[in-house]
């Protein structure tokens, strides 16, 4: 075999480990996978998983990673625009069949299992930066007054869509991601 | 045994169940436990726990009314002072090592469990309830414009303190419940 086959062969079963790996927290959760799951679902053998991944918490976290779709850092010069565009994609990514499921094992995960909790925190960081970098643009631009604690107003315009789709499990549409943004803009 | 003693002994049954109940939610979720593990948590035989929940979404259910130490509606006249309380009450029963753990297992168990889903439901709707009281009120009494949108503004008051809990898992002080209830009611 070749170094190109070989190459090709390894991305090829590490794409299926991470394809089965979604597959499986979505139907059974985290506390409901296990290692044997993932390499039965995929075809692969337990030892090719171990090579890549030494615990379930660091294959979840390439899932979601593998999962995610970044999009760039909105910058049209208006705040309401910009916003709405970042929780957009929130909404669609916490509604989807196949992503949604992931984030909710994340979160049960985290809840019992410290290495888990440990490398969501990258995660979770990653994601903030893209609100407080549109927030810090729009206070140098004088759209939001300086002084305006970013942190909070993200956590203010997030939290509203993490809690429907785990806690009240309500549909979410554009119609109420703007009337998120909009109430936490008046603020 | 008499029928007061037979009272006596269902009731210290029913609490020793619902204790190991929630000790077993804590440290293994809504996927970890099984009646078997409250059975011999409890010290019970399986038929006596069958006997009050025919599944473990309602078990869980009653859990949480059981752990749930309802504050009657605030009324002081200001709506600052009410939000705050309720807030705080959440943020106390969201970080209680009792109470968090079992709402964590909630959102966990609602991903899979059709049951636990609708059996929920009513659990949300009476909490949610408290707040509209005071927002209601609120409007009456003109320090809200009329046409305030009680349900959103719920949600967003409430969300911060689930994402705090749930997903970021920031600690939350008085401190946070002031400027989550101050910057939704700017808005």
């Amino acid at each position: 075999m070749t170094a190109l086959e070989e190459d090709t062969r390894v991305a090829r079963s590490r794409a299926a480990i991470l394809q089965a790996t979604a597959r499986l927290l979505a139907e059974s959760g985290f506390a409901g996978f296990s290692m044997d799951d993932v390499a039965h679902r995929a075809g692969v053998g337990k030892a090719t998983i171990y090579r890549h991944w030494r615990s379930r918490a660091q294959l979840l976290i390439d899932v979601c990673a593998s999962l995610d779709d970044p999009v760039p850092v909105p910058d049209s010069g208006d705040l309401r625009t910009d916003l709405v565009e970042l929780l957009s994609h929130l909404q669609r990514v916490l509604q989807s069949s196949t992503t949604g499921p992931v984030i909710a094992a994340l979160v049960e995960g985290a809840e019992r299992d410290a290495e888990l909790r440990r490398l969501r925190q990258s995660a979770v960081h990653q994601r903030r930066e893209a609100f407080h970098a549109v927030l810090r643009r729009a206070v140098e631009r004088g759209d939001l007054r300086a002084g305006t604690d970013v942190a909070l107003t993200t956590e203010l315009l997030v939290a509203p869509l993490f809690f429907r789709r785990l806690v009240s499990r309500a549909r979410m549409d554009r119609a109420f991601v703007t009337a998120v943004v909009d109430a936490v803009l008046r603020s």
